[in-house]
């Protein structure tokens, strides 16, 4: 099938605008990197990508955009092994191994980079095809097994605006203690439908948290809620929060950093939490589960973690785990394992949200409504932004990944990358933090 | 696309000639059942699918080819619950909860039947996709990562004709001791180019089997062997053979019944074997591995199998495990915890090895060559023989499995399963070998 064949990739950088959305480690800078990719085939269509945007991952994006030329669309499996080929000079320039982008997303390898490279590429490859074949993505995946997915509310402390007066301004004020949490929540449920919530944590110090969890559940009892601190508490401070939250949270989220850790805490919370049948967890074990998208984030990781039973929840990024195929593969080693499943979300554009939302909708067994950051990005390069609608979107049947690129707006985040003057090239949020904060350094975990 | 739109499932159960083939619980029946599935689509193209053919399989597809008109036929992830929906009287109805068809295969339940059957639709409606959009099987499942599939020579203990003069001849003659093997072992490697070999053991007592893999590795030096007793044999006895065959075995398959003993050889066998570096195994651990097609054949049997390390190749029958996306799950999971991968066969035709090839093609890490029975079988229902050059098959880029169904052929077996006067429409190899020795009872295990 010569229409198939891919003739040429686009590769376009943007910096789309995110909002002072604090963690643990800093604070969102006003811009932040994506990577727009588009693979055009032989037949005249072009398949929408997207990918972490920062210039490490640029630098292993180019070469692996020229090798695609001349192979087709359909050619996904053979996609890790060319990154690995075409990339390995590159990766190693950056100096990629055992770095840590953020210190978000676990320990961080020139593998992992080059995955969510690939990630970018294996996307826009099925957006091609099922643009050609008159598919949705799904199809190519093995097909729907659910109409809509569900997503989750993601609160965060923040700042009314960014420090200096840089970024876009936005009309949801500031949220720095349990009321502003709760009023957070309650637009975003309003806004959207959401019926889950999920903090991100380790902000303030863990009462704070819990305060704030507490007045979550208070003002939405019986709702499942999540507290993520990216890691920042102590083994004792994690069951600390888990013994005061146990009866309303739905899992606690990397409370600690490594699989060590998450297994000691695990073990701990057997018997504990809101599910004692196991509900939460796959139905594997009893009390309160832990999930992580940062212990285990690269099938590697997955044995120790399993066999330990550290995690109960895996928070699958496509990015992170090279692609929408190897996503369903992690969903069946978790499935098998009596492993949770749900998505993870940063900051990203629709094209990774539609990807999520097809893939999400072809795996048999989703535990949990999926992380979706998106609400937070008023920009998007798409001609139609998603809707959610009582906190779910719709699994579209049209073509590819249903979705078109609006030539205008991405040619104006482009041209805001070009004209990048505030080092946004690659996301620090410490060094976001330092504007506000010039003594800032970026915490050593665990920070409380 | 409406063209991809199912209107009409065609089943048509058929006797394939089987010779006498010897291996623990009896002789293979002078035919044995296989049922082809046509899945036609609005488009007017029919995609190929075969599965196993008793009656109590029969009994399951019915239903389920009636329930599949008017999905489409990307719909594939919804099938094994679709099955579970429209199969599940008719399963009850079988009895088939625990039983056991022909012992070969492992602890047998309804829902590993009904997978079973669920691979001849799912396999059939890839072929029909393929078929319809000009794109191969492989590229459907994410495209080849290899050009070619390695198979292994599938020696068996037999008898010259089938008792009673039923049955087609052949010229092969009988092999009843080491030399009888060691000239079927060589006409497969002259004929087919095959240069690994497998041998159907526990027919004979265990030192005629160590006799037997000795003279090969003597005939063939280097050359990677197996032996297969299907779980004929005690702890003590597997480990006596194990010890006296560890130079010469790439695996040991199936030795033992269940993962428990299993577990206990294993455990046993760490250290020793031709592969002291565990590149038989993965390389996730040293010593002799043991492979098996009888205690993993399902999702729910990995955890314990894998985490008491009790197996290190699973034999992936994709019938057995509900299809081709399902054994690229099975690959994922044993890639991830580093277990083999290889392909089991039994009796069947050429459509399910053009399956077994377009899937073998996908998987990133092949560890070993598949196995085929397929040279067994001098019938088919393809106007096209399957030819094996180099020990090998070629992975064809044709549209679907890019095969064809040879309709007279079709029609006379057919033709041969309506006529049965023989009772062979559900394969039981111990009631064939009542036929030569009628005092026979299937023998309990272990055996020696």
């Amino acid at each position: 099938m010569d229409s198939l064949t891919i003739t040429e990739v686009r590769l376009t950088p943007v910096l789309v605008a995110d909002p002072p959305l604090l963690n643990t480690q800093g604070v969102h800078q006003p811009y932040t990197p994506r990577l727009i990719v588009e693979v055009v085939t032989e037949g005249g269509v072009a398949g929408l990508g997207e990918t972490y945007g920062d210039t490490k991952y640029l630098d292993l994006a180019r070469p692996l955009a020229t090798a695609l030329v001349g192979r087709t669309v359909t050619d996904l499996n053979g996609l890790p092994e060319l990154a690995a080929q075409v990339c390995g000079e590159s990766s190693a320039a950056t100096g990629a191994d055992a770095v840590d982008a953020g210190g978000l997303r676990g320990a961080q390898t020139a593998g992992k980079l080059r995955l969510s490279v690939v990630s970018g590429f294996e996307v826009a490859c099925l957006d091609a095809w099922g643009r050609a074949t008159g598919l949705p993505v799904h199809a190519l995946l093995g097909g729907k097994v659910r109409d809509r997915v569900e997503y989750s509310a993601y609160l965060f402390y923040r700042w009314d605006a960014h420090p200096g007066g840089r970024g876009e301004p936005d009309d949801w004020g500031a949220a720095l203690d349990p009321a502003g949490i709760v009023a957070q929540a309650r637009r975003f449920a309003d806004t959207y439908g959401f019926t889950s919530f999920k903090l991100k944590g380790g902000v303030f110090e863990p009462a704070q948290d819990i305060a704030a969890v507490r007045a979550l559940a208070a003002a939405f009892p019986g709702r499942p809620l999540r507290i993520d601190p990216n890691g920042a508490w102590s083994v004792p401070t994690s069951l600390q929060v888990a013994h005061e939250l146990r009866d309303v949270l739905e899992y606690l989220e990397d409370p600690v950093s490594g699989t060590a850790r998450m297994a000691e805490v695990a073990a701990a919370l057997k018997g504990t939490g809101r599910n004692p049948s196991g509900g939460g967890g796959g139905g594997r074990r009893e009390g309160l589960p832990l999930a992580t998208n940062m212990c285990v984030t690269s099938f590697d990781e997955i044995p120790e973690a399993f066999t330990r039973d550290a995690v109960q929840v895996v928070l699958c990024d496509h990015h992170y785990w090279g692609g929408l195929h190897r996503t369903r593969e992690l969903a069946a080693i978790c499935r098998t394992f009596g492993v949770g499943l749900s998505l993870h979300s940063n900051t990203h554009l629709g094209i990774s949200l539609a990807a999520m939302t097809q893939v999400a909708a072809t795996v048999p067994r989703l535990d949990h409504a999926c992380d979706t950051h998106y609400p937070w990005q008023t920009e998007d390069v798409l001609t139609e932004r998603h809707t959610f609608r009582d906190g779910r979107l719709a699994v579209g049947d049209a073509p590819g990944l249903g979705i078109d690129l609006d030539r205008d707006r991405l040619a104006a985040l482009h041209r805001r990358w070009l004209e990048d003057d505030g080092g946004y090239r690659s996301r620090d949020d410490a060094a976001a933090m330092r504007v506000a904060d010039p003594g800032w350094v970026k915490p050593t975990v665990p920070r409380w």
